[in-house]
């Protein structure tokens, strides 16, 4: 990601994870953890671990140095290793021998991935759970709120703009069950040396794996995975699924933040969304974003599918794909739900334009109550023309539809005036709605 | 899918499920039972159900009419309902007034597809533990044949026949977990009249909506989710984490395959990948066929999560666009799957090649085996310089390593002729292959 | 493409020419113009030639065996040639033994996709011209029809809906060019033989080339391009900036019939897009379908670019990849030029709403005007202060930008209300757009 | 891209075209040439032009807090406009108020880019150049090398290995052409002010765009094309396209790589792809990050594509999401160019393993010519039995097919063994290849 506009797409504590400092930092943890679990099994001798453990600490290290030696090998384990193998060497070449004992580039780069993404999910679950908050919020706040509900665009029929929130709300609900799910499924300790059969380790290698996924807390697959990477994609998947979720509350209320709709206004800020020139104007950013964001996902997903073919026990270019791909997925959903969190914790609310804008098709949207109410006594029928036929007289004649059918003579003979403004009024017409939002308030609550 | 190239591409089996014929049956499946929750409930006359139920037969409507109606009003529904609207009318006027009541064209539309997928995911089920039952006899049956480990296409270190096939495995046994899983999450009712408030049934929505979802035994959401898709594409990207580890299978095959390795071949077959002028010739077709859907499958789930922005309470072409793509992937992925069970069932394996090839190196791949030995008595260091200098030898003089390790003085000095040769046997350098075939088969039997 | 779904989302025309007997046809079409190229070229005997195009009539054939019998060999010109040499072979066993002579499987599929290609892009073109010509209409009848121009879907400063018009016919003048560029460059023969060196043809094999891509009137390349797909992927990128551009107009088109906005409507037509209860709405059903497809198109095309990497002399899955997809971009843009030229060509109009959602904010979008007005005199740090201010005061006080600035004693010591109402008009404040339209018109016509 | 990455996937010359003090300083470019064509068009004072032209050095800026301040405005112009404001400003007020007159944002981030994309694709153009040169001297060099075609990885007929080159360089001859082509097309000014009217220009509008492209020797368009991108994604798509051809040829240098085949070796260097335990192992580093970007690309087309859809006047969404991906596609081609010119500068070829891969088959690969050999006196039919059986036999009793022949009675009355060893010879079975390769070389030198 640019460095000019990372401050933009993503937040500062999700790039602190995948800082070019973090990913050499999480390397040398599996490097120390690797040396400790060997260790403790006897494999290495302890004073080697120690040497090693001490050795692994990233700002030791120059980074711009094993960016640049990565193009010979190939990947950044290998500079990495002899990088850290010469800082052991310099206290023992004994212990320096034993640095990545078993191992092979695949197993520290992928458990450092693993340790990164563990660290990403937690933050992703803290930063879906404040998002879920703000719409359980608003869905309760605004259960009442009446607004125009809009298919392909039109109006169709009464909402509340709680209910849009609980639709919100519960597809967040859904993708922190996903999170969690794939928080316990997808973070596995990758450990298999050169050829995934750990053979280097002997005897040894079941217990030192065993003894590896300890230190790290990563969970201890069947066995080695480089090159079955669906755990990997499905972390991806599953974030391309989040950003798209987040990115349909950001086009609702980029849509509704219209000028012409002034429904919701994105929360001011000095200097945020503002134009100087044109007081009026408050300018998306936060779901521009979030939009952009959901665009660019689906890209990089399929990026991460499209490379899955990888050949044998390591794939040649479909693994090398993944390094920068996946990290991106992980900032741009991060930044999606920083920047919608942001929108939606102090939305300006407007329900006097939702209700303005409701009414600008002077009780139209309201016809299909009265067809309702007509439709027992005249047949479904010749209630549905009855009230057709008056809607097109109203639009023609640009008068309420109230006005038109207290005028016509069958329909008054059916419902009194009061009754027909009963019937037009849109928060009589609401259906389930408040149901609805109950259900997904007490989900959002278990 | 090109009706030419639909047999080679997918299942008949699963064909069925999507065929145009299926899709209006589901339809009138909704709207039977629909009709039927509504009499339960009281909302409409039984009398009404019955009739309604009873002309909701697809072999009685005219496809073609309905698509080419479709174009109208953007969508097959509205066709639908009102050609079943004018069958039922022909009985009685009154139950023709009762269909559809209370629906929109999203609810028919969506449910149905997810009746399909149900059907779908099920069969997917099926292949998946056919395919995974391929795999773990592969695994079981060659946990002992040893053939050459490739790391980015080289020969690294030995590896068995059985672990790559327990890698296989393993991912397979993930994703049945995944369908598993999305067979009870992701197939849930979609039932919210027009705007998603069910307003038009008064009172009666949620029970209406109950008995409904009893009906069709499906999953009742807490809410309608016309705007929120991530449960289908939740389906999407589960299938396409699966067709990315059935092309992976396919393409190890394939390049087990070529001519120049041999170490197996697709089951032959009358016809079959053959060629008359080159009989030493089997082309891998079934592997093509699944690389293929796998080079397909990526971007069409991106598609699915591209279409996830829709605009309010229904998008205006997100939803649209997601209509031929979802049951595309759904049928590349079951042909994937058929041909990659074809061809692992009868798959010709040829553990002698593999062997060969192995040794085509001469012993080098065997080389870290004798480093391991000599570490102990001579440091790793001195033990590395020393092999790789004799590997080195090796190939200059194109001479198995074994003998130029035998006529090295200091390497002699420590290991016998017999001892060498005992190290140089690839079978005696597997580590921990046989555990984890076992953890893994262990695995796919519970 | 879903049989009940194609009406919808593409045109009959162009399922014309990708139809299983069309494709079948332009298979049979290359082995007929081959077989005669032969014969001129003295290869064949003349009369095999004569018998062998006789044959290659494809109502003859039976296509669902053809597409069973694709299954074995992975491909349809296997068993679509088997059954013209029995047909041939029924005439005379001797012409039947030149059937296909010289050539593989991948030659006559891939030069009959060229023909089928070569026809769809004309008929592309043929579109394309009829969209462009709407737009050019819409840019010329409207280029003073004043709206309010929108950035980040806030208004911003007045536009026409001729200088949008003209916008969206810029870009269609590009994609006219570049349809026209790959017309000519991208639709040459394939022609090779099994390894792509026509080595079955001995010294002829220049001469045979030549003559069929006569025959066929198609570019001769320079060498067969079996596994070189950049020409048929230009294809598909190029169709795919062309929906896109497509999708702009009919998500521009959708927005601004927002029943909000209601500044233009899609021609109504019984049946289309209306809904009985709501005789107000007008769904965007053209737009929506065009933006459906301009939503698939980019997974598509990615599909044909990740396609590419394909193996030696023919690819094993990256061809197969692109049978289906590439025939579906085509169909997919298609469908949309179709649904935006319908849309565009009866467009309804309504310039009063354009202007009434442009006075919507009571002249603040006019505030640059003032500004400018004043900056001379007042310099323009202090015009920008005042303006704003009085921005702000319209805002609060909900009153006419207009007001505010005559009851503003600074700024109508300078300007008189006449001169304030004067600059507050927006069509006195559209700069360059004339000249713009004209420019593009101008492109247009030549 | 994340920085311990880069030099590994993307070349230092093109990081540096886009790196962010240039990203900058392209944006100052913009600025100062702008206050250059209003001072000439008398839009602004010389002086003030002369004051914003010397502030314009992106030394003088502070990064990291231009990145931060983006955030407020959602983009990178906002705040550097404030910025350069404020520099001028020092030196005196007047001038200060002319600094970005008339132009929007996005005028100056659009055109910034268009000025990078110059030197990118300049720089691509010489890349292209060189990696074409490189499969011209192979195609030359090895143009009578035998080596076995291989279709769907199964061995063919012969080819020589100058062909295979000789169809990279012609894919790449074509990808020059293409990037000539958007070099003319696709890099115009942007330049439209807030509406793309050029509104606050008043009449001087069309002057100063005209002056402005003189300055920046951009092209001019005929109107502003601010949510018109298909000249950006068409860089994009025409990269995506070239990077497909370099990944095929990554793709066929890995697979003639492979331990098995050892028919070509990228070069080797001091750490590079080689392991010190496995010397026989040369790891095609180069390929495999060539394949990598060719992974990559395809998803952030489709992103591009997918952001094409931006709605009016300024997209809010699609706009941002192609500001990270375009250049990525850029970094990764010329990434993938980079590493595969090295590739091919220095490939080791192997002649005698491409024979002996050739040989493998025991002359099964000649079969056909011994079939066309026999065919005029025994007919084709006839001919062809005699031959599979032939090579039935050879491969059931493992023999050379020469051998078979020969004590095939029936062959051997028509064929001497002298003539059959020369028609096994597959020297003598190359077709038109020569012809293939002279007319590619022919079309590079011109």
């Amino acid at each position: 990601m640019d460095a000019l506009l990372q401050d933009l797409f993503t937040t500062e504590a999700m790039r602190e994870v995948f800082a070019p400092r973090m990913r050499v930092q999480r390397m040398l943890d599996f490097e120390a953890a690797l040396a400790r679990a060997e260790a403790r099994c006897g494999v290495i001798p302890a004073e080697a671990a120690e040497l090693i453990g001490r050795a692994c600490v990233a700002e030791d290290f120059d980074l711009d140095a094993l960016g640049a030696a990565a193009v010979g090998g190939g990947n950044l384990a290998i500079p990495l290793v002899a990088a850290l193998t010469a800082r052991v060497a310099v206290e023992s070449t004994e212990a320096a021998g034993y640095v990545h004992w078993g191992a092979t580039s695949q197993d520290v780069i992928d458990t450092s991935l693993v340790l990164q993404l563990r660290e990403a999910l937690r933050r992703i679950g803290q930063q879906l759970m404040a998002l879920a908050g703000c719409a359980a919020a608003l869905a309760d706040a605004h259960r009442g709120t009446v607004m125009a509900g809009r298919t392909l665009l039109q109006q169709a029929l009464p909402v509340t703009f709680g209910l849009k929130a609980a639709g919100w709300l519960d597809a967040l609900i859904r993708h922190q069950g996903r999170i969690s799910s794939i928080r316990e499924s997808a973070l596995a300790l990758q450990f298999g040396g050169a050829a995934g059969t750990l053979a280097s380790l002997g005897e040894s290698g079941p217990a030192v794996a065993t003894a590896l996924a300890e230190e790290l807390q990563l969970a201890l697959p069947a066995l080695p995975w480089h090159a079955q990477r669906d755990r990997l994609c499905e972390t991806a998947t599953t974030l391309g699924l989040l950003t798209g979720s987040v990115g349909k509350i950001a086009r609702d209320v980029a849509l509704m933040m219209q000028t012409e709709l002034g429904e919701v206004l994105e929360p001011g800020a000095p200097g945020k969304g503002g134009s100087s020139t044109m007081p009026h104007k408050r300018n998306p950013v936060g779901c521009t974003v979030a939009v952009a964001a959901a665009t660019r996902v689906p890209g990089l997903v399929s990026t991460m599918l499209s490379a899955m073919l990888q050949e044998h026990e390591r794939g040649a270019g479909g693994w090398h794909a993944e390094w920068d791909t996946l990290p991106e997925i992980v900032l741009l959903a991060s930044g999606a739900l920083a920047h919608m969190t942001t929108v939606l914790k102090d939305l300006e609310v407007h329900p006097l334009r939702m209700r303005e804008n409701l009414d600008a098709t002077h009780g139209l949207l309201m016809a299909e109550a009265v067809t309702m109410a007509l439709a027992p006594r005249l047949g479904r029928g010749e209630a549905h023309r009855l009230v057709e036929a008056a809607c097109r007289r109203a639009v023609e004649q640009k008068q309420p539809l109230l006005a038109v059918l207290v005028a016509d003579a069958h329909v008054s003979a059916l419902l009194t005036a009061a009754q027909l403004e009963q019937l037009l009024q849109p928060q009589a017409y609401l259906g389930s709605s408040h149901s609805f939002i109950d259900a997904v308030l007490k989900l959002h609550s278990t």
